[in-house]
């Protein structure tokens, strides 16, 4: 296939979306599929369409095709509920693999609802457990056989810095600590193996780079070995190994199965099941060099046009995820003038201006001709009028 | 408003729809609904919608909306995620009110998904908790100042029996035991008064008699003076008093926000949020005097006519939910043969076919063909024809 693929996504004209990091566009035929799941399926199946039309299977479904973007095999791999839910789900089901140690390391990078779900965690098992935060870069050497679960992003959602999830599990592998890989910013956006890794689990997000639409579910991974023996905290009747016995207690159903809660979005979910059609043919590892080739070209640009920004991504491409962030004093009104010009990044205090890179519906050109808009902005200081001062600062 | 108010709802022509307590049918101004969100919201205001289209208030605006069907004020209901997560944000938050007891109780006609999450969390937290089961009947005599939560489903979902909410939430507030009602099958169903009920807790879904479409959200409810201080264990970002700071420690939301997770299903939201539409101006009591005389005629009906049929729903319409069961020893069979002759109503093991009515979309009408319909099964012993038999009896 060659990329980009704009015309299978419907993308308001002159608009280049460099936000797709935080939601996806729309892919142009979600909406008929969604009515035909509305209209035929709910309204003309009503209860039968549990089973005439699949809802019932498709998390795990879904799960596949996420599985094969981020190297997981069949069956490996669940969709639901949220990302919170699911990262306390992979704590909860680590900690247990470990029951003798309290340390549940993280970094200063992670998004913070991976540590808020650590806390609540924490809170609830009531047991001395701590929840240990380092730099970035002291994760590695952090790692000693106190640490009772590994959890981190791969990819830092302000700074786009990545981690080395194959040195820093082995490293995990080597204590006995379990290791929990938050792929929000990495499924979809660049090359993830987990068989190679070989992580014990992984979580991840589907409406960034995987374009499921906003609020779309979440995915699971536990590694085959141990899924039938994962603990699941979060024990709802569609983890259930029967759950139309409507047995009194709970039994675990085999593999990843476990990791299903309630019962699933249904309508949510064939959004984002009509999504991943357009990654049907698609090479990661094509993605992932048009990305960089994006990244290095509006780095380059925006360094040579913009002397105001400072470019606070790693400059080497193998440590970038797939977006490019630079701090800037005014960076916040220059954001909103940026996007009042149709070019949509996004802010994240106290001064970082954030790119997304998506190969998929960006080319070259709307690359440059967003970086000549933002030098134009700084150039003119047009960031510097009233409309686009912050009304509300975040404290 | 006259009800019922058919002229709302898309229901296949031929269908007497009797599983609305399984899963609402499609209102019929949803579709369009839905389509706007994804072409107009998503597709052309993009990250933008979250403020522009008031995607963020989403989850407290739809509360508000259902906390009017159920007497709770403003600002006390949230929706998000499925019934299971809440059932465990609710039974965690109640445990630590009481922190120095242990058993929770519940009874055997409980929903199991409520069961298996009390057991995760009494796993979960390892503080030797027990989860205490007793017949329906039996719970109000043995709430003691040893419980330390009681869970408990307003309406059981397989005979319609139908707890005593006042009265039941008396003897818990005796005894200091914080009270959680599951309203699974009460809201949209049956006159609510949480105010009134003075319960701590209260938890529901959407998608049965509230028609918000499979996998439609959960809600919770707490009493307005206890949410400051109730305890979210699953402590998300969006329940955060400031998710947009990325704080590294979580410090909840005043009130009922701190019950938010993750990022809401905004999509699925939408087609609930153009459901709950359909209530507007819709007086609960006037549901309720509709939906009894529906469940009187169909006893009466079927009492007259299919002896084989034994009633195992209360015989007194005031502990009686929206529902109405009869054990059959080829209830399975039965049904579906009734399913293909269009009357749809559903199957729980070992023997029971339940019959779901709400008025919104049934006349008397209805119930008389239902009725004849299942009649005229029985006694030519339709249902017992080889492709009405179950290929895959539930172990």
């Amino acid at each position: 296939m060659t990329l980009p693929r704009k015309d299978l996504f419907d993308l308001p004209p002159g608009v280049i979306y460099l936000d797709g990091n935080s939601l996806g566009p729309l892919p142009r035929h979600v909406p008929d599929r969604v009515e035909q799941v509305l209209r035929q399926e709910w309204g003309q199946d009503l209860i039968r369409a549990w089973n005439t039309r699949g809802w019932m299977d498709q998390p795990a479904r879904l799960g596949d095709r996420i599985g094969r973007l981020i190297g997981a095999p069949a069956g490996s791999v669940m969709v639901g509920d949220t990302l919170s839910i699911k990262v306390f789900q992979a704590l909860s089901a680590a900690l247990a693999l470990c029951p003798g140690r309290r340390v549940i390391l993280s970094d200063t990078g992670n998004f913070p609802t991976d540590l808020y779900m650590a806390e609540g965690l924490i809170a609830l098992k009531d047991a001395g457990y701590e929840l240990r935060l380092v730099a970035p870069e002291a994760v590695a050497d952090t790692i000693d056989d106190t640490i009772a679960a590994v959890l981190l992003t791969e990819v830092d959602y302000r700074t786009g810095r990545r981690h080395d999830t194959a040195a820093i599990t082995a490293r995990a592998r080597a204590v006995g600590a379990p290791m929990i890989w938050d792929l929000a910013h990495s499924a979809g956006a660049i090359e993830v193996d987990l068989t190679d890794i070989a992580c014990e689990f992984a979580v991840g997000c589907t409406y960034k780079y995987l374009n499921g639409g906003p609020g779309a579910p979440a995915f699971i991974y536990i590694r085959p070995d141990l899924a039938d023996h994962a603990s699941p905290a979060l024990s709802g009747w569609l983890g259930h190994d029967a759950p139309f016995a409507f047995a009194p207690d709970y039994r675990p159903a085999p593999g990843i199965a476990r990791m299903r809660v309630g019962t699933p979005p249904v309508v949510q979910m064939a959004a984002l099941e009509a999504a991943l059609e357009v990654w049907d043919g698609i090479d990661m590892a094509e993605i992932r060099a048009a990305s960089v080739a994006l990244c290095e070209r509006f780095i380059a640009r925006i360094e040579a046009t913009c002397p105001g920004l400072r470019l606070i991504s790693p400059r080497e491409a193998a440590q970038r995820g797939s977006q490019v962030s630079f701090a800037f004093e005014h960076g916040y009104a220059a954001m909103q003038a940026l996007i009042a010009r149709g070019v949509i990044g996004d802010f994240r205090a106290p001064d970082v201006m954030r790119f997304g890179f998506t190969p998929l519906y960006l080319d070259a050109a709307d690359v440059d001709a967003a970086a000549d808009i933002l030098a134009g902005i700084l150039d003119s200081r047009a960031w510097d009028r009233p409309e686009f001062r912050r009304a509300n600062p975040v404290t």
